[in-house]
């Protein structure tokens, strides 16, 4: 290992299994076990993945017990053949495997309380590594254990999803916090989330940060179409890892300005419930190329009733004029992909729901449907506010409808936000 | 290495990232990446995952090299200062970086199509290891590369799953087969996708599989709240492994009769929108708890609008009435999750819309908003077709809003698919 600036303890992580190795079963596990162990201090430094080959699983554990301090291990105790972890475990520690007592007492009850037969076959569950300490798992038969090898503290938890994250809480987090004692280091995370630039742009937006701020690392995570820009910090001293991330954050809003939505890691879509409560107002949606999504993402906050209304999406013209009364003579004039659509169909709906606020989208997701005047991509957004009515064009194209799809109602939310807050329109 | 047991080629993939180390995004590549390379041959040995520290990059593609005979790597492609994929493979390399005039030319062409500028950091990612050659994106902006470090030939891709996925097909695969020669093995995959059961009930009706099929491998992948068998089979004859899968197939359509909505990986969206251009019908949709999910899902279909006229997300029970003509007085009497509710809905949308059938839904997704009567998961689906309307009351809960909204908004689609094929509806 050439890297060894880490300070406190390391961790890393291994999922085992055939579905992991192959592919047949995406690994969430080890995103699950890193988030957790990360909010405890513990950085951890590597993910690894191998099959059920008692070979490679003894030489990886061997691999990591001379690496890191900390290792979650998921998958591999169930009761069947290929279920090697314990073999595996012992023959890298170096020791024997017995029927642990503690474990069998274990398996016992999990079938006594749901009154089922026990099979012999799960007996093999108990055999564990001479000198392991038994993890009880109260959702499940297979118990986990804690061992050892080299030196490294490894915990060898299930791999089914939720019987994991019950054991990685009552018995894993527990016992590593207890490790770390007065060792703890701070680790804190500031999340910036922003709309209206390439992941690259707001990259360059941000050069300069790394010398302004030394301590506070940058990370830019596309969540297309929303970029984040991730601010981390950590020391002994919590008031100024905080003071550092916010100072950093205030340089960071400078450069980005009102392009920055939230910065607690709301999405979009709850910054604008959020000022509809405050408001006291109400909303409606006419989607057209968005097909509903706008209306989706709303109603995806908790509480969104009190302000949401009606959505109505138009997707036939006939309907755009008999639900929302968009003129029949204007369609014709302009096509439905038109600035003045998109208002019509704004104040159209928002009148039909009486509703406060009325945003609509008319534009073209692709991949078919584009001309040389209205090319794929093009996207028209209508906002009816009390006493005022407006239609934008703007012209995007990512060469996929869904990714169309979300960037047309990611814009149309924003223009809704920018109305709300009084901050100028963006191109 | 202890396990040195594999003939043929074998490969690791490496997944890099601080999301990807630090679990805020799960990491889906490498899944992907495992089933395409052993699909076409090429077993997986080992998966890995690191952050953004060139220092640890720089060894693990080492150790790789030392290691494997093939390796994709995904991430850290990109044009910011943390994309470090290009200086740590030619670290490994112990070679330099050098402006590859034909990743240049690349992403020059990436821009030009899409007549956007070119802000300078772009060009950071025409930086290449001397002697890698460039692997072309087609949609998006960093190019790949190819490189050999040790005795293993590298495939560097972007993070971002579609542009992975796209250069894996046009570049990696093809390059792999080459470098396979006659040495290989077909490997083929069905899947057949599934609503209905949870994965473990699923798994049951499939006990026995494996005795039956011996050559046929079973794999479960819940993509909730649709559940994928995937049926896996490899030998050295093309005709002998397809009619073993198909005969697996028959077999699992045996156990799973009419939950299985595709044999070809459609979703379920896809299949309702082939079976309404089918019958040229056209539909109408009204949402009240699903919040327009219906609707996004149908219009995620290119083409959706030759049958797709209509949805109406009424979340405001006076927008019930008055767009789609409920009665004030069933509302107070029966309140507005309500079996008959949603089937005057469905029937109301279909009214406004003039179109063939409508389907409805109206529920409590959560988290509040429950009572003892009807609890948060209850769903009403209504479904209206020319002669009829009915209403269906289910009962599911999967503790978070967001899946709750996916299960019901499945389920509406479900109850339409089996009017659609005759089907008898399930509880």
């Amino acid at each position: 290992m050439e890297a060894n600036s880490d300070v406190g303890v390391t961790a890393e992580i291994l999922a085992t299994g055939e579905e992991i190795r192959t592919g047949a079963l995406v690994d969430s596990n080890s995103g699950t076990i890193a988030e957790q162990l990360e909010l405890v201090g513990v950085k951890v430094v590597r993910l690894n993945g191998v099959g059920d080959e008692l070979n490679r699983l003894t030489a990886i554990l061997k691999e990591i017990g001379s690496r890191a301090n900390v290792c979650v291990v998921t998958g591999g105790l169930g009761p069947t053949v290929d279920d090697l972890s314990a073999r595996a475990a012992a023959d890298a520690a170096g020791v024997g495997l017995h029927p642990d007592p503690a474990a069998l007492a274990s398996i016992e009850d999990f079938f006594r309380r749901r009154n089922r037969p026990m099979n012999p076959s799960i007996h093999k569950q108990a055999l564990l590594p001479i000198g392991a300490e038994v993890l009880f798992n109260p959702v499940g038969t297979a118990p986990g254990f804690q061992l050892r090898i080299g030196r490294c503290g490894f915990f060898f938890l299930p791999g089914v999803p939720f019987e994991m994250k019950r054991m990685l809480a009552d018995h894993v987090l527990p016992r590593i916090e207890r490790m770390l004692g007065g060792f703890r280091e701070v680790r804190r995370i500031k999340t910036l989330s922003c709309f209206g630039l390439t992941e690259s742009l707001t990259g360059e937006r941000l050069d300069g940060l790394g010398e302004q701020f030394p301590g506070v690392q940058l990370g830019l995570r596309a969540r297309f179409p929303e970029i984040q820009v991730k601010l981390y910090a950590s020391g002994a001293d919590e008031a100024r890892v905080a003071e550092a991330l916010d100072q950093a954050a205030g340089w960071v809003r400078g450069r980005l300005g009102d392009l920055v939505f939230s910065d607690s890691g709301e999405p979009m879509e709850a910054v604008v419930g959020r000022l509809m409560r405050e408001r006291n107002a109400s909303l409606a949606v006419a989607e057209s190329c968005t097909g509903g999504l706008v209306s989706h993402w709303l109603t995806e906050v908790a509480g969104s009733s009190d302000y949401f209304r009606l959505a109505a999406v138009t997707y036939a013209n006939d309907v755009k004029t008999s639900v929302l009364g968009v003129s029949e003579e204007t369609l014709a004039r302009c096509g439905a992909v038109h600035a003045d659509i998109a208002r019509d169909m704004a104040e159209g709906v928002r009148r039909l729901a009486g509703a406060t606020y009325g945003i609509a989208t008319s534009g073209i997701a692709g991949p078919a449907g584009g001309s040389a005047e209205k090319p794929v991509g093009t996207v028209c957004i209508g906002l009816a506010a009390p006493g005022q009515a407006l239609g934008y064009r703007f012209q995007f194209n990512y060469g996929r409808r869904s990714m169309n799809k979300q960037m047309f109602a990611m814009k149309a939310l924003d223009v809704l936000r920018r109305e709300l807050l009084g901050l100028a329109h963006t191109s």
